[in-house]
């Protein structure tokens, strides 16, 4: 028998920091027909909040640390104020939304990161999704909104990449639903030419993802990512869109498909 | 038939701003036999990160304005830090919590306090407790804890009296449970002699509610405090409980017992 549809929606700082890029995407967000999860992301609000308290942001070999100042900004900044006012946002466009860490509900515990070349401070790896207590608020009719927050099951919280969190949810999510993941970026999807924004690759399945390994088309930054998204593949997400927002809307088709 | 039995249990912020009294009495809580909701009033943790970023309070005949900037920094440390450490805390204890606000799954709907004398800026006053939809949480075996925010249902959050949300929860469960509100305090309970922190009162009915009032023992700070309580005893709470934590456990009695 077929699974149910269910979504899960990424969106990033980029759409968070801005208050009418956010009211917009919460409307196509509203619309998106079926069950559906949003994920959000940092950005920059949580580093100007840190700033004012006169707490620096930390960096080691370009990538931030999160010690336990830093960690408490965040769990203010996106636990909080980003989380809440989107989740009172929602409401008002009759999207029952229920705000979560993934200490609520125990939904995402992670592990510390261990201690290696670089001390990360309070991050987590993903560890275990508890998909059928998520499916309990799906099935109540709720929609969860995460916030890049996991904890480790000993009361402490930790920070923890939002793409991570939304390819693990929509794993998890998988044993019970056909799910479908939707990264929305600044980009309108994997381009061909990185400097011609409508050379959006509208599919790519695996045979194509090979053949474009090997012409050296990827660029850099979209190598994770596309590894990041065969491998959700891999553990049974059927579906994974990259794009802008408006590929929430049915007129727009210029994204990327990703498929097996 | 008799309606199952629901806990509603407040704490303030003395016990908030202090991590041993906090954990402490997270473990009284967890240790709380049958199901429960936990609510969270403010505290003085707030004053201090507004302070930080430079915010001032804003008083008016001694009660607290709140402006828009002194919303984001409640939002920010009762919604994110003080409930989702509190809810990583819980989970460390086997208690399957979820943090919320009045928003998150429309939970408690509130009406922005229309302006007289005085504009107290975004602090709303409850109008609806969504029972039913709290209930859907509690069933799936998930226990809330609230924190004092409220929302319009326009897509603006409001600060609300901890107390207040407490009753009111109470009193909307009441629909479905036989309810009992525990208001954690300083005091071990309600005083007959105000400078004797041993003469409490163990129970108080209407009778003698009436009787304290004519002779002028309940001090003015406790007026309030049992008008409220007695207002929602008479819209189907069972039982309210005051005194210090401890009163959680089989072994002190010592609290007051305030019932119709």
């Amino acid at each position: 028998m077929a699974k149910e549809k269910l979504s899960i929606v990424k969106i990033g700082g980029n759409i968070i920091e801005d208050d009418a890029s956010l009211s917009a995407f919460l409307k196509l967000f509203a619309n998106l027909k079926g069950k559906k999860i949003l994920v959000h992301g940092g950005g920059k609000r949580a580093t100007s909040v840190a700033s004012k308290l006169g707490i620096e942001s930390k960096m080691v070999n370009g990538r931030r640390i999160t010690d336990a100042e830093t960690l408490e900004v965040i769990t203010m900044v996106y636990g909080g104020l980003v989380n809440k006012n989107m989740v009172a946002q929602l409401q008002a466009l009759q999207v029952d939304a229920i705000g979560l860490t993934g200490a609520d509900i125990n939904s995402i515990s992670s592990e510390k990161r261990p201690v290696k070349d670089v001390d990360f401070g309070f991050v987590g790896d993903v560890k275990k999704v508890a998909h059928n207590s998520i499916d309990k608020l799906i099935q109540a009719n709720f929609t969860p909104v995460f916030c890049a927050i996991t904890h480790d099951g000993n009361g402490q919280l930790l920070n923890t990449n939002a793409d991570t969190i939304t390819s693990q949810v929509a794993v998890g999510m998988s044993e019970l639903y056909d799910t479908s993941i939707y990264y929305c970026f600044e980009l309108n999807g994997v381009l061909k030419d990185i400097n011609d924004k409508n050379s959006v690759v509208k599919h790519i399945d695996s045979k194509l993802y090979s053949e474009l390994l090997e012409q050296g088309i990827i660029a850099d930054g979209m190598l994770p990512k596309l590894e990041n998204c065969f491998d959700a593949l891999h553990h049974g997400v059927k579906t994974i869109n990259m794009g802008n927002t408006s590929m929430l809307t049915q007129e727009n088709d210029n994204f990327t498909r990703i498929t097996l």
